[in-house]
């Protein structure tokens, strides 16, 4: 799902035809093959039509040039830096330029859990939060004792802080009379309604809290999570999860990621901070415990490859709206081009089909709707039936609920590309702002 | 599963006290506590030892020091290099330096696939390997043609080859007669004989054909993966396959890194030649095809993180022989200590215990024999009960299976790790030497 919404970064952009020094392919031809079995039987019989020309021919000795635009630049991830987590307006992981990795998971409260126990559970988990982002085992200044089980599981000791953010959101359920807290319920904040094309998962939705940790080293997003689900295991238990194995979407500065289906994904993401305060901080909120926070949408979305890599790259195009090379819209040349929608080919036709995903998804034809996307891509491996069970890990910050709902209804009743996605999971969950050193997570709830 | 086996390395080592200079932790106390709920009474009420105390004292001030000692230095990674395919005397994946993430797929033979199927698959991945280690991606010299699908899938379009290595394997199930190849089967390959504690999974177990990928960036791997299995699809269905998301074993000039029971892997692994020579590479092969190849042992090893998490760390630390923080073997200080099984303590009982890990597997308490271990860690969520679902995908190379049989039914019978770990898949494969230019993987089989 790439929802377009804003003109990207008008850098410079790396010709796409530059090719940088590499050794070019030599040919490469069986030369033992069995009687019977020519060289060009084994051309004849190739599958995929280009693959007898890439044993014959060595692949990757013309077209493939364009893939290697980006390379003559060095390539390196810093995993040593820190992101902040107290006295900062917002929690990280929302405006963070995205980290590679990510590891989503939904919490349930204990059926005996008690809102003492959510306020515990809200103040250790800042706590911890504030120490795993430092790169910090969770723990006390005295060190283990050998007769107690350890404060910290141990596998990110050693480990740089990898830019680690961790993202908490309070669930709609949280929010009934169970807890007393009815009265803290922004007007707006519900489960979200049963949107159009919807094929969900039960045991992959809702959730009375959310912790999303997102760094440039899995291991470090894992072993956060873990530790907070370890943390909290008398008040919650974990209900889904989802490992983000390459982030899908870029921030400013960064280049546009690929989504599984071969696509860039991001191009047109919120970007400028008057961008984020229209539509993504909550302003003048009706629950002043929300000011300057935001509400998490969760989707998981798997993506059916097989089928969608037997589609030709014509339609492939036209189910994007968009050039899958270059990531340009159909109706210019370059990634970074406006979109033009009303721009007609020699047919009559437009040059970007009204069915498309960035045409449904366009601000242009949305009132002017911008939604933030944080996406991953994940894997689970294989499913029953042998396919690749892969897709990918939609989040978006909104500061309206109902700004994503109306896109994905629309999305959900015309995308072309509805035929290769199922949505299969779902959740919303808001978003404090951070706490201010001494303090913790929404903890004007408790006040 | 750390088998011992090899001194490791004697470099300069970053003391475990140093600490970097780093903001203090900064005290940090609850202080919106609604009536009723002291600031002792969150205290007293701590789940986990210290947590409290990480409210109120500033979690990592002070023990947490350790574990940033290796932090004074810079941590990235270099995306750009690329690992050679052709002309090697060894496939890569094996000796090279571990990459940071993996994807392991095992592949069986469609029931219509001849052996001459299974020659052109060879010659094709062969081919795609090529292409792929060099970070471009599959296809032709041509330009992609609108109306056919794509060659290739596109999600790493743009992205750096991050050391690509495709390792690909051959079952025994190969060698029998339907393949016309019962003449080239090694005497002793043969599929793995039931082992001690197997508790194996039968859709996580065997295959004809295995590929896996690794690289610095999981989405290499994945593309490189799915790419080979499109490549395939009329030849071979993937069986099953494991994601890969952190490496858990060092190779020369690489940190020791920690498995998901937060302890180093592979500290004493195979390192010089002499010892690759003698325990990797198989020489004097009884089918010439395999000299210079090796045996490629797959299990995946499901680890009962909630379980291990709440025992003591002495007892942790029994179990594996070595100390968490550091590494260092029970009878030492620093982790390249060599392990001393004959130290007994005061009370007369060895400082190893006997039936600890690295006890059972060491190398001195096993006729000299070593095994090059290429772990990853793994995760696949949370399982049908809400726990982590997640272990070791344990890689080993041997020159003779029987090696690994031997330890492994040692371990399986004693090692006091078995009560926190199951074997849930398991596979061997014959991993035949590198193609030279203009020629593909087991070339001379179908010669």
């Amino acid at each position: 799902m790439t929802t377009e919404g804003v003109e990207g970064p008008q850098e410079p952009h790396t010709p796409p035809d530059r090719r940088p020094e590499t050794p070019e392919g030599t040919p490469v031809a069986p030369s033992g093959a069995a009687p019977g079995v020519s060289r060009r039987g084994m051309i004849a019989g190739a599958l995929w039509g280009g693959l007898g020309g890439a044993i014959l021919g060595g692949a990757g000795g013309g077209a493939a040039g364009w893939a290697l635009a980006t390379r003559d630049r060095p390539d390196t991830i810093d995993l040593g830096s820190s992101q902040p987590f107290y006295g900062q307006p917002h929690q990280g992981g929302i405006a963070t330029a995205p980290q590679r990795y990510s590891m989503f998971t939904a919490f349930s409260m204990a059926e005996s859990a008690t809102t003492r126990d959510l306020q515990v559970l809200l103040a250790r988990w800042s706590a911890a939060i504030a120490v795993l982002q430092r790169g910090d085992p969770v723990g006390t200044v005295e060190p283990d004792s050998p007769v107690q089980p350890p404060k910290d599981t141990g596998e990110a000791y050693g480990l740089s802080p990898a830019n680690l953010t961790v993202t908490v959101g309070l669930g709609p359920g949280l929010f009934g009379d169970r807890y007393g807290l009815a009265r803290f319920k922004p007007a707006e904040f519900a489960a979200l309604p049963a949107l159009n094309g919807d094929t969900l998962d039960p045991r992959l939705t809702g959730g009375d809290l959310s912790v999303q940790a997102c760094a440039d080293d899995p291991q470090v997003c894992y072993h956060a999570v873990r530790n907070l689900a370890r943390i909290g295991r008398s008040t919650v238990t974990p209900s889904w999860t989802v490992l983000g194995f390459g982030r899908a979407s870029a921030g400013p500065g960064q280049d546009t990621p690929r989504n599984l289906m071969g696509f860039k994904d991001g191009t047109r993401n919120v970007s400028t901070s008057e961008q984020y305060d229209q539509w993504v901080w909550i302003r003048g909120a009706d629950q002043p415990w929300m000011e300057g926070g935001t509400y998490q949408v969760v989707r998981k979305i798997r993506m059916l490859l097989e089928t969608w890599d037997t589609d030709r790259i014509g339609d492939q195009q036209s189910v994007f709206g968009r050039d899958k090379r270059e990531g340009a819209p159909l109706s210019g040349q370059r990634e970074f081009d406006t979109p033009d929608f009303a721009a007609t080919g020699t047919n009559g036709d437009p040059l970007i089909p009204v069915t498309s995903h960035i045409a449904l998804a366009a601000h242009e034809n949305n009132d002017g709707t911008l939604i933030l996307r944080r996406p991953y891509n994940y894997t689970d491996g294989l499913d029953a039936e042998g396919r690749l069970d892969a897709g990918l890990l939609f989040i978006c910050y909104v500061n309206h609920p109902e700004h994503f709902v109306r896109l994905q209804n629309r999305l959900g009743a015309s995308d072309r590309l509805n035929e290769y996605i199922r949505h299969i999971g779902s959740a919303v969950f808001a978003v404090p702002p951070a706490p201010a050193e001494g303090h913790y997570l929404a903890e004007t709830l408790f006040g």
